[in-house]
């Protein structure tokens, strides 16, 4: 838990900036903290994709398994990316693998008159529609929300399943947290009720009245949001790409092909 | 074969020149031409594998489709860079696909007295252990040859194979063309006659005074490239990646894996 600061370059962020949703920290009309009202559509928040990754795509050497493949100028971009959104959104998969703080530590920028300005922490996503994280108060993100160092998750379910367990919603909620239901469960059996559609994600986020997320990983949840017709629904892609190959039976990011009106695969763009 | 020349600005060719194999026309004393003799070892050329991929790592959205992933940059780049090798190298799947004419359009540079540098066109090296490349005198690389704007390749077959057709050794031969047989025809049955050892490819690429050599594609090539223990051939890699994702299903870039002392993956680099 005595992780450093980090601080990213000043000259780097402004190249991002163009490619951001807006900063609520630099207009001086909506600074009043905690109202969010700047989102790009009424609906849907602002939705960045950033991961890292090797040149033959690969997030990872095995599903499971976490493997460096940023160094500590890339991780300091990640995390002030992860400053410049109100939610950052992870899959299960990713929950189990790698125990993740999604929290922020980018040293705090300041105003003109030169004071700190309060550090933003994202509110984590978590995509888990068969509640297949079994989080304790061990668990990293909980214990970062403990000490106040990040915020509690909001854990997507699917409505079609059971209930959570009384005392994982109890410490959940206790920190800030929350269950979030998608899906109608008492709608007629329908052929996925666990898969969730990337619209319905998105308005349960803007919802809550978090008007940009960034979605990092890990690779199935990349995939789906990279396939049609889900693309289009992504604001800006950031992507690190470490100078190595994973190989064969790696967790590759690559998603579904769109067809066009022959069948024939076209390139998603 | 209308096809106009291109130009590779002389600073990014800069750029490029520690990363490439000793430049011939750079050098004072070893200029005598047809001589080769500036190659980093006596047995095997200076290896280059450079492609043009998508995000997720493909060549083509389909085998045997070629698929636009450069624009004019990175074509003036990959002509810049066939002038500076001696041989240029793909699979029979990409002979097949794309009917290539692996020659270089780079506009001649000039010496010191602003007279203009012979064009040294690269040698085609075409990797076709079962001779499926059916080539005729309409295929590209033979039309250039014979109009003197490139070389007649060399077609590397697995001595266990049948002897080419004799026209078609003629067809090759008259323009300076050749079959190359490797492997041992009388051996007995190796568990696979067909398969091609790339420091074999290698020592016959230098054998015939090739002192450098680029690799270009496609999939299968590359992969077995990369994949442990032939990366130690590669002296350079050169990538271009195209903002775009083709998806699942395409030719894709990635290298079997190379495991640890106890079975586990391990990056390659
Ligand atoms: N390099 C990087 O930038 C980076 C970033 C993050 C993670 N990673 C790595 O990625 C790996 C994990 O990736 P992963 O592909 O195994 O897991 P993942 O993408 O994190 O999570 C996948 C799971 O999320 C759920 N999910 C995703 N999309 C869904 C949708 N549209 N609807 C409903 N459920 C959905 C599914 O859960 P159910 O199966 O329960 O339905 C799915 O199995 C780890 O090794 C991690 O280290 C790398
Ligand atoms: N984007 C780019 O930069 C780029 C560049 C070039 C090509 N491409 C694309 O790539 C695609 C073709 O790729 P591909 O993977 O299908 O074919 P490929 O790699 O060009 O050729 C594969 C074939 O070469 C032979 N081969 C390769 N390595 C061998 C070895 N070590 N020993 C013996 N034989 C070996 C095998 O022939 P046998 O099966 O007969 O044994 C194999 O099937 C095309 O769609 C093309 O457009 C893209």
């Amino acid at each position: 838990m005595s992780e450093s600061t980090l601080t990213f370059p000043e000259a780097d962020a402004s190249k991002l900036e163009p490619h951001l949703p807006p900063n609520p920290s630099s207009t001086t009309a909506a600074s009043s903290p905690g109202t969010q009202d700047a989102g790009p559509s009424p609906q849907l928040p602002f939705v960045t994709l950033t991961y890292a990754t090797s040149l033959d795509s690969a997030l990872a050497l095995a599903p499971g398994t976490r493997t460096a493949l940023s160094g500590p100028q890339s991780k300091a971009m990640t995390h002030y990316l992860r400053s410049r959104h109100a939610a950052i959104c992870v899959g299960v998969g990713t929950a189990l693998a790698d125990d993740p703080g999604l929290n922020c530590r980018i040293a705090p920028s300041s105003d003109a008159d030169d004071q700190p300005l309060p550090l933003r922490q994202p509110r984590p996503i978590i995509i888990d529609p068969h509640q297949r994280w079994a989080f304790t108060s061990e668990s990293k993100v909980l214990q970062l929300a403990r000490a106040g160092r990040g915020l509690a998750p909001y854990i997507l379910i699917a409505a079609a399943g059971p209930d959570p367990p009384a005392e994982r919603r109890r410490l959940l909620e206790a920190l800030g947290g929350k269950y979030i239901s998608l899906g109608d469960a008492s709608s007629p059996a329908s052929p996925s009720p666990f898969a969730m559609d990337w619209r319905d994600i998105l308005r349960a986020v803007r919802a809550e009245g978090l008007d940009s997320i960034m979605v990092e990983g890990g690779g199935q949840v990349i995939s789906s949001l990279l396939g049609a017709p889900n693309a289009q629904l992504i604001d800006s892609v950031i992507i690190t790409i470490a100078p190595t190959w994973l190989g064969a039976g790696s967790v590759f990011v690559s998603p579904a092909r769109r067809l066009d009106g022959a069948g024939n695969p076209v390139q998603n763009s």
